[in-house]
């Protein structure tokens, strides 16, 4: 599966719309053709929300073994190339300190091969928590997050915790 | 200036692209028709993206006067309504903190009428900031931020620091 390709419409690099339109032939009686390009930019876009619903929904679901599914094994976060075995623990290291852990999607803007997303957390950690002690308090705080994809699977995270909010709650 | 529609590609309310879809007409000799909704949404990308670039420029510019062709009267930061006055307040405190405050964007994803943007900085705060003792050090931190436009201007920001990473620093 082969999720997005090396342009789509927005980029800059990408190909100049206007220079392609053949003047007065819009109100043809077959109605507009939709050059595949365009076609394939709008299934691009809704696959890549999709693909990104199912990532989270894997994490949701504890579903560890899938991970390999939607992130790259090289996978860089936060500037760190962690890679799929140090992602993994990250995650499992999360839900060990936070049990009814659960990503909930916000908002997500998606610009192929990028997607951001605000993730909604309200969770119990048992102790500490971002070096903050919890100790079991019901908290909410969110995640403004950056994705991008290689080969159909995560290679980057650009991830803000608001641990601010954290603190205000504590 | 209109910047963004109501319905644009991957937009799950938007116009579906396949049933509109002549089938065999697209070798067609004058060239693929491009509709007129698929040549918007190229143009309001391009343009949200060059509005944003044109907003943080007038942040880099301190130019408080022109704050109000970007940022709507109403703008909610962070579920608070500060409207534009407080907004404008915001920024003058911060760059008060901080007089070599510079954004650079680092990261852009839009999906009209979204923006989200990862902002870059390298700045000495004179004291406090983020109720940080930072006290003239020299740090690097970053802003995840997402924008939602309407009316052509900035109507809601959800925005994250990274002070972890401030405080790593000090």
């Amino acid at each position: 599966m082969q999720i997005f390709p090396d342009r789509t419409i927005g980029d800059a690099g990408g190909r100049s719309l206007s220079g392609q339109e053949p003047l007065g032939n819009q109100g043809s009686s077959d109605g507009p053709v939709i050059p595949a390009w365009a076609r394939a930019t709008a299934v691009i876009k809704t696959s890549l929300s999709d693909y990104y619903r199912d990532y989270i929904a894997c994490l949701n679901r504890r579903d560890w073994p899938k991970l390999s599914r939607f992130v790259h094994d090289e996978v860089i976060h936060n500037g760190r190339r962690i890679g799929l075995a140090g992602y993994r623990a990250m995650l499992e290291r999360d839900v060990g300190e936070i049990p009814d852990l659960y990503f909930s999607i916000e908002l997500m803007v998606s610009d192929p091969p990028y997607i951001a997303s605000r993730l909604g957390f309200e969770c119990t950690p048992k102790g500490n928590f971002l070096g903050l002690p919890v100790n079991g308090k019901r908290i909410t705080f969110a995640e403004n997050v950056f994705y991008k994809f290689r080969d159909d699977k995560i290679d980057q995270v650009w991830s803000v915790i608001d641990r601010a909010a954290i603190e205000a709650q504590l």
